[in-house]
């Protein structure tokens, strides 16, 4: 199946001269969202996975599914004030300004092997941030997994030194 | 299985007073996600489905590893501007003030039966808007179902007419 053909590209989205790739034509449709789904989970059979990681919420949509084929658990990475109990927290740049990623503090036991799950590997900023939370727990990066990789945008050389899979490559 | 033993009780969250059933602790632990999803699974296919729907960012947790199970899509509802193609809104009322959810425009086809998939059924705010949008897109909803439900807040009574089904009662 050739995954690129359920990508609905939305032309000026969020801002004029970005043309966003839409995942939503992929989830939306049954056989393409089973295949992309088990596409990681060959990945991370590979690479071996205790624990599927997620930043929010495309994160959730990509990786849950995963955990779920894995029999394996989910841990959510929220912005500040989304999660219920104590929280770890890693702060990163944007393009302007900063941001902030939080997990629960008990969410990985330490040595705990760890799949981060997002839908598109783009500057790496987000990733990157999941990848120091899920290390600040004792986790190891057993590999990241995208449905889809801007290349031009070197996401993967400033993540150096981590195991990445994309289904999808513009 | 209990799943009960899995939810976490967060004190005075989101604020003083109010007890919150966290579900981050049945979604971390394989066994226990795995056996409730399936058994939203089995629920799914008895009121027959077509397509799941869910409000993020928990729906996106729960619903996602349904829609996977049964081999169909999953189409997300969320906040204003969060989606990229055209959408419908709906506005609801809060406690304090309104909310907005949305859905893409194209997610539903006429006919299609979707069961709408949270993870709490409290008052009903939120799994009215979200019946009210997949309604509008011409779609039936066969059920809705929740990891919890707390009761005590009539959610059910609201939302009178449509087939419900939690795993765990407060």
């Amino acid at each position: 199946m050739d995954l690129k053909n359920y990508v609905t590209i939305v032309p000026d989205y969020p801002r004029e001269g970005i043309s966003f790739k839409d995942i939503s034509t992929i989830m939306d449709n049954g056989k393409a969202y089973k295949y992309a789904t088990d596409e990681i989970v060959k990945y991370a059979k590979e690479v071996g996975t205790d624990i599927i990681v997620g930043p929010e919420a495309r994160g959730f949509i990509i990786g849950c599914p995963v955990a779920y084929a894995l029999e394996v658990g989910f841990a959510p990475v929220r912005k500040p004030g989304k999660l219920p109990r104590e929280t770890i927290k890693v702060e990163y740049d944007l393009e302007y300004g900063t941001d902030t990623l939080t997990i629960h503090k008990d969410a990985i036991k330490p040595g705990q092997r760890v799949l981060i799950v997002d839908d598109l590997l783009a500057t790496g900023g987000t990733v990157g941030a999941t990848i120091e939370l899920v290390e600040k727990l004792g986790g190891i990066v057993a590999g990241c997994a995208f449905i889809i990789e801007l290349s031009y945008l070197n996401g993967r050389e400033k993540l150096k030194g981590y195991d990445m899979r994309a289904l999808i490559n513009y």
